[in-house]
């Protein structure tokens, strides 16, 4: 039997641009302006629990976690905390957000899901909020 | 100069009933019966953030998160998906949320932070539940 292979859940794909492949997730940008938001989703073919990866993998995904928190905070120089989180509620596909917070954001102090309505980027700013966290997250030892 | 002591956040002392120490973290349980949730606080000073964490903090966090995870899924055998979370927006004490969710619970599909009011554990099935979870937890070689 073959391997089953990984396949990227179609939400994400649509709520997401892509900015990297690290060694183990797909890192995109979540297309909502109103906060600065990354979702990692580990490439392991039907992969639901952070707790279903194996030790190497947990490994790999934390450092993962790290750069694309300090990719974000470079780009983003105003944050206030960052919110990591795993839930899969309605994606059951796991991902893992990045989110930078800020005491003056739509949301804030409550969680972003589920709260108002996404704010689309415009396509200039979609197209360099993409490049420059590419440019970082690609760069040497980052991911 | 001394080196600064941790001290737990009170709110997160008064929500939790203590569960058990890892070798990092302080373990309650969230006094709240509409989840089976526990609270991980790493006994670090002053640490907000967990990209603060060293990486051997940070794998210890990722071992002492999985053993919650089983512990939850051991006494709670009815889990659906585990929400697993460092938020930190209205407690700013890095603390990391790991709760069963199941999809007849009273949030579901909605994160439960801010959702209704919280549902006291009754003082009997809080000190067996406490009691079932601190035995999970301190038996050999899960912290």
């Amino acid at each position: 039997m073959n391997k089953p292979a990984f396949s990227l859940d179609t939400r994400i794909e649509q709520d997401t641009s892509f900015i990297a492949d690290g060694a183990l997730s797909r890192i995109g940008l979540m297309n909502d302006s109103r906060y600065p938001w990354l979702i990692l989703v580990p490439r392991v073919a039907n992969a639901r629990e952070w707790t279903e990866l194996s030790d190497s993998q947990q490994l790999q995904l934390q450092t993962e976690i790290n750069s694309c928190a300090q990719a974000l905070q470079q780009v983003f120089p105003i944050g206030t905390k960052l919110n990591i989180a795993a839930l899969g509620n309605v994606v059951s596909q796991l991902h893992i957000h990045v989110i930078l917070r800020h005491k003056n954001d739509d949301a804030w102090p409550n969680p972003v899901w589920g709260f108002g309505q996404r704010t689309l980027y415009d396509e200039r700013e979609l197209k360099q909020t993409v490049s420059k966290l590419s440019s970082i997250l690609n760069s040497a030892n980052s991911l």
